[in-house]
């Protein structure tokens, strides 16, 4: 029997799709960097026990196993490599919410929840799930675990792994390990939940989680404010959380550059303040207290700022904070306008981002000449998106050949301040040789010892995020 | 040469005691329940890389090694357990605040530093470290990371892992992995972070870590409610938590019978509300913001909560705040006045409470009739102190043999609740057999497998938290 045959002889015709047309949408992702025509079949599980049963089959059958969500991934995490004997696993039909508690903060749901669905659940109920970013109507909760996503809320709320209560997940050898718990106090084992959020699927598969939800959001403010250097917006931005109560919910960084380039090639785009400034600082309170006043308060701590951010704008209405958000949404769409870019989703200390800002965008001048920083994102993290337009002079195919060396450059800088290089999208296959280059030996052997604890022949989404070699 | 020699030629002697009177407080734990005579040394390190070589220096003798930290833990986890070849390595000299950022909101100290000394460092630069917990004088911070622990302010801020950025760990052979970091997003590898914390020094020895800071408290309101049932606290902890903007701290659950105790058995202590009531909720709200008008929000939320707590006090001032405080904080020590007492460290999801109070109360009753629930705590964390004090007519000596079947009895109801019979005070020594008997074979299996990856030859605090035997 083949090994196609044996699949369907043990999981039954309806999970398993065959290679050709049908398979497509779970080969092709959207940047079509990291296609994979190898594939020998596609698994549809539609349950906890189904997926357990299929991992089971791949282990046997001596199957390599890559998981895949919503397929909405950077890093080319959730596609195959192009090897032999290799199937993709996706929980797409495992999209049950299970149990929604309001008074208990909590909801379970099955990994191939949209993110849209979770947060349509959590709203049902008068709560908030906090986890938000562009791709949430297509991306799955156990894509957004496993790579534990970030987004537009984590300065408040957290990455996907401070949202998280507890995992049900198969294990390499079949096994379901069921830690779907709601508890915010325990202390009875090793943190398990937190190994397998953020392990690309190396580790085990998440089929379902535990979620935490907050209050709902009732009031809201939002401002944009101009300002001469980046180290004013990490004052202003220390000074406004403190200010506000700590209801800062986003903080986001955007130099002149970007937002230049959405007044030229994004549409609905108007500079917002009289005066151009160097940069700006788009920030937004959030409270679900109804009476909560927060415009009021917000312009209390700007005009309390020292004049560190003089210049700004509250908006009067959820109209204008659309205007706001649009500058802010339009600049990864923008940018293409202006040529070809290379992108690096990196982090450092909040306080170091200025210094780290003037080197590296010094370091990417003096490697490629004429190179265009455009820099913008989530300051409070400390997580910039730091991409390099091509000069204005070259054009796109001899710019974007330098995308290892000027990475490279950009990551050196990185390390340099004990910052990340895969800050929120991940590693996936596209960085695990920056794995091998800048992280400390000592963890890289550590990843390894639990590679090889967990899955010891290597079956689960090999060649991803655990760079080769040893110690 | 001698093993006690052999340390002492590799360390100096400076960092090795021998067993004798100086040896004693290393030896001696607050309850007197774990004491250990057959240590052979206590080795006292001043910096990392003399820890480092203290575990390679046991690695290479063949010695086991126990992590101490403030030596304020109640199971027994910085204690030996009475077996040879073992030393106690105290981590009190590493003590040094290396470095602290306000506008980062980060902190980062050595292990051996007090609580209380890291709250100071960060009030000094007007920012807020929350963890905070009776024993945060004398608990250090290796220690409350070692065992992720909890205390007042969890509901808020999170228990010491959510409260962590980086660490810095001796692994059992004697390397030292450089996780120090202030990152908020950084998805480059596993999370080994959240893996040392909360392993009670199996898996490696915490010596410093980066800690998240929070803006200052500057206003705080403060009610004491009296509710009729568990159910009614359940529902106003939700409500006040929406309606309040999430600025709910604290929210603390009291029986009438363990307020009857602070009465009797406790000095200044007096009802607070003119009739008594089954239920009390101690609230507290918090706000970095100096006009945030708590007690006017506290006042509102509490008058529009549709009667479920119709009676109630708020503080007109931080004097009467410490009044209801001392109700709360005289628990612990009132019920000694009261009889022995079997004291049960439980979680269970917060809307469970209240089924879980009713179901272990009868199910305690029918295994000792007469015994007295005494049960207080952290509503909002789902974590409650289920103490179980003497019946009137029995005296201690009969009672206190039955601790183990009655906490199983409590530990059986929590697991129907998919609870956790050790919330916030860990596993140490006295609840592995509880980890073996509760837990699910496959989570046994796990953490035994990253026990083996990460110290093959057991030899970090052997016998803690892990459940001997095995899959």
């Amino acid at each position: 029997m083949s090994v196609f045959d044996s699949l369907i002889h043990r999981l039954g015709a309806d999970e398993v799709i065959a290679p050709g047309p049908a398979m497509q949408p779970y080969l092709r992702e959207q940047r079509g960097l990291f296609a994979d025509r190898s594939v020998v079949a596609v698994l549809r599980p539609v349950d906890t026990a189904g997926a357990a049963r299929a991992v089971a089959a791949c282990a046997e059958l001596g199957l390599t196993v890559v998981p895949q969500g919503g397929n909405t991934g950077l890093c080319g995490g959730a596609a195959g490599r192009g090897e032999a004997d290799t199937v993709v696993l996706s929980l797409e039909r495992l999209n049950r919410i299970r149990d929604i508690q309001a008074d208990d903060f909590s909801i379970t749901v099955e990994a191939g929840c949209t993110l849209a669905a979770v947060q349509a659940a959590a709203a049902s109920v008068d709560r908030l799930f906090p986890l938000s970013y562009a791709a949430e109507a297509e991306c799955q909760i156990g894509g957004n675990l496993a790579t534990n996503a970030g987004g537009m809320n984590v300065l408040r709320y957290g990455n996907a792994r401070d949202l998280t209560l507890g995992l049900e997940v198969v294990l390499a050898d079949g096994r379901v390990w069921d830690g779907l718990r709601s508890l915010r106090k325990d202390n009875s084992g090793y943190d398990l939940r937190d190994l397998f959020i953020g392990a690309e699927g190396t580790l085990g598969l998440i089929t379902a989680a535990t979620l935490k939800l907050f209050p709902p959001v009732r009031e809201r403010a939002t401002a944009i404010v101009g300002l001469a250097t980046a180290e004013a917006a990490v004052a202003l931005f220390g000074h406004l959380r403190t200010e506000s109560g700590d209801t800062v919910t986003s903080c986001e960084l955007m130099g002149r550059r970007p937002l230049e380039y959405t007044l030229r090639y994004a549409t609905d785009c108007h500079d917002p303040l009289p005066a151009p400034h160097p940069w700006y600082l788009l920030v937004e309170l959030t409270s679900s207290a109804a009476d909560a006043q927060l415009p009021r308060r917000l312009e209390a701590a700007l005009a309390a700022s020292h004049g560190a951010g003089s210049d700004y704008r509250i908006a009067r209405g959820p109209d204008e904070a659309a205007d706001f958000w649009r500058l802010r949404n339009s600049i990864p769409g923008a940018q293409k306008g202006a040529g070809a870019s290379i992108k690096n989703d990196i982090s450092v200390p909040t306080v170091a981002m200025p210094a780290f800002l003037t080197e590296a965008s010094t370091a990417v001048e003096a490697a490629c000449p004429g190179v265009r920083v455009c820099a913008f994102g989530h300051l409070g993290d400390g997580n910039v998106h730091f991409n390099l337009t091509r000069p204005e002079a070259m054009n796109d195919e001899d710019f974007l050949p330098q995308w290892g060396a000027l990475t490279r450059v950009v990551n050196d800088r990185v390390a340099a301040y004990r910052g990340s290089f895969a800050a929120e999208h991940g590693v996936g296959q596209l960085k695990p040789d920056e794995v091998g280059r800048l992280k400390d030996p000592v963890e890289q052997d550590l990843m390894r010892a639990l590679k090889q604890a967990l899955d010891p022949d290597n079956r689960l989404n090999p060649g991803k995020l655990v760079p080769p070699g040893g110690g």
